[in-house]
């Protein structure tokens, strides 16, 4: 999928050492969202990556998934690599050497752009869970008024995993004229009752959890070390991973072993001590993202996954289709059983049913729903997307 | 399947109207853990249907599963309908008018037999969190101590599915002589790591619990009304359906629906109520178990079936076959995600690798894992279960 280079690789600058990425912040009076409340003022952050070219035609939107943020590569001043560096740099799947790639920390979000840790103005404190309902739709839109910020009237494409994926799609179905292709990894026109299922009990978690309580008063200023988030982060990290890679990294491998071959240890706060490898492994990653990320994030963010539904909203999905000019490239993983093939099948299908423009790649990585985030992925996977993005400046 | 009549038919009288089921208990001194840890004193749960013949020879124990008690069949004196009535009376698939049928309450349980609920003699208050380490191999030895207690030398077959797989596999391995026959349903040799992880959750939610906080030292007198149980509960009926019986049954419909097609609502304890259909139905069951439940029971429990591991005791599983005079089923669910279709077939080639007596039936019922315990499962289990139970009888 290698294809010609183009003019645009003449137009852009290469970077040499940039230094430390920065985020950037946006500045909005606010947004009348899908429910019909105004929420504002609006703040989005957002860094950058690569030069946009005197045209304004070589930007990329990259739109992260449910725990992600706006810091998507490089290397920040906390020393930090961005979530998908290995997918964005010079010479990389999305080559900054040729394209000014975009990157926002989603509405409702923790990391900078408005969401529940932010101030209610009405109150003078955090929204917390008064933080109103939000949709996939009020996301891209919002994404839709930083590209306007920007001086950008098209984008090149917009492409993202998982959550990011249905925001690819949205913005597809509801911008055709604002974008000239799309990227939709490992996601879905809507999800699953299980994945529902599995959103659902992570929220219950966080409800019941006895550092915060099941208040929605409780005191802002109490660091956030819940539990209930963890707990929250481990069911979704279980359904990110495949069993195969599961069985493979872990197995049934002992973290702690005593000579009767097991150990049962309860930490003095009645809590237990990782014994198998696969359950360190959660409560490493569950405690991790218990302390970077805020839960009321969590939960209007996961609510906003589950409605995402374009058969609900356009009564059938070619009639959502029927408006798209993108150019779609449809990624999935066969390991993925959270987001199956099957769902990117029915987004293929309806594409191809209203006649657009739609490439399809099935990809055997073991890695499960994450796929597109590991590490030995990169090489395939920067190798298609690379040769998408050149064919869409090619063609058009 | 269907087998010819035995002896057996003519030495049992049929039961007419036996009137409401009601517990037995059974009092023992104790029993040295696999641990080494002495519990006692040591009572046991169970309940019998049918009767016993003048030989003792036609006794079929029946080993529950996780969530599971003593109460099997018949109507208790509160009305209950028993967890299998579906498969055991008069002309079912374990016929009462042919069987004695016993279940007993697993060890560590909190239906009757000595668990974390029951009083610590050394401090006069409930073991809670103190109660001691246990192993399907220490269940299987109580189990054990009953039938001997019933004055029964042999029984006629154990049969269970899940956690009562994993006890029927054990009892034939390690009491080859006490049983002529095995039933094994959705079971394993070994729990997946994807298994771990889940029950690993299912835990953690019980540990970052408000209502019972985290201390090993709460009060025992404090109305279990925690939500934790009832998070672990709701992660263990997802993984219990198939993901096509979520979709039959509940789809993406919604529980409550408002004129934009949805609605998010906060209860008054910052809890939400159903949404989605699947979400009412898990909330429903969640809070159903956590009502009915013990939470250390829980805990206990779900580390026994962790650490159940037949391969890694006997270094290899065809040694620990080796023993088995049994005649053995294995039954497995093509829609079973939990305990899929491989593990089953594990214990299968491990069997006939020593060249025992084992028959191997998979089923597509499109349930998940529960499949055993769905009524719309029970006439054809029931006539497999049926025609297997009475092949014991003809041939032996």
């Amino acid at each position: 999928m290698d294809m010609p280079t183009t003019p645009l690789e003449t137009e852009v600058e290469s970077q040499q050492d940039p230094g430390p990425v920065r985020a950037q912040y946006a500045d909005f009076d606010g947004i009348t969202l899908e429910s019909g409340v105004f929420l504002g003022p609006l703040t989005v952050a957002y860094e950058t990556y690569g030069t946009l070219s005197p045209n304004r035609d070589n930007a990329v939107m990259v739109l992260h998934a449910l725990s992600g943020d706006a810091h998507a590569a490089g290397i920040d001043e906390q020393g930090r690599v961005g979530w998908w560096d290995g997918m964005i740099g010079p010479g990389k799947g999305i080559d900054t050497d040729r394209y000014f790639v975009i990157c926002s920390n989603c509405l409702g979000g923790c990391k900078g752009t408005t969401g529940p840790p932010s101030t209610n103005p009405a109150t003078g404190r955090p929204y917390g869970r008064s933080f109103p309902i939000i949709t996939i739709a009020d996301m891209v839109d919002v994404q839709a008024m930083l590209v306007e910020h920007l001086g950008i009237r098209q984008l090149h494409n917009v492409i993202g995993g998982s959550m990011g994926g249905m925001q690819a799609l949205d913005w597809a179905v509801r911008y055709p004229d604002r974008i000239k292709s799309a990227v939709l990894i490992a996601t879905t026109a809507r999800l699953s009752p299980q994945g529902i299922a599995f959103n659902w009990v992570g929220r219950n978690a966080i409800y019941c959890d006895s550092a915060r309580g099941s208040s929605s008063e409780h005191d802002q200023a109490q660091p956030k070390t819940a539990r209930g988030l963890a707990v929250a982060r481990m069911i979704g990290h279980i359904t990110y991973l495949s069993e195969e890679t599961m069985e493979a990294k872990f197995g049934r491998k002992l973290a702690l072993r005593d000579l009767n071959g097991y150990r049962y240890s309860l930490g003095e706060n009645g809590k237990t001590e990782g014994e198998f490898e696969i359950e360190s492994y959660l409560e490493y990653q569950g405690t991790a993202f218990m302390r970077r990320f805020d839960e009321d994030s969590y939960i209007i963010i996961t609510k906003a996954i589950d409605h995402f539904d374009l058969e609900s909203i356009y009564g059938d999905l070619t009639r959502a289709m029927e408006n798209i000019a993108a150019k779609m490239l449809i990624l999935s993983f066969s390991s993925d059983w959270l987001y199956p093939k099957t769902m990117s099948l029915t987004i293929m299908r309806a594409l191809q049913a209203v006649k657009k423009d739609v490439s399809f790649v099935s990809l055997d990585f073991p890695y499960g729903h994450d796929s597109f985030l590991v590490k030995d992925a990169m090489p395939v996977l920067g190798r298609i997307i690379r040769g998408f993005l050149n064919g869409v400046s090619a063609t058009r």
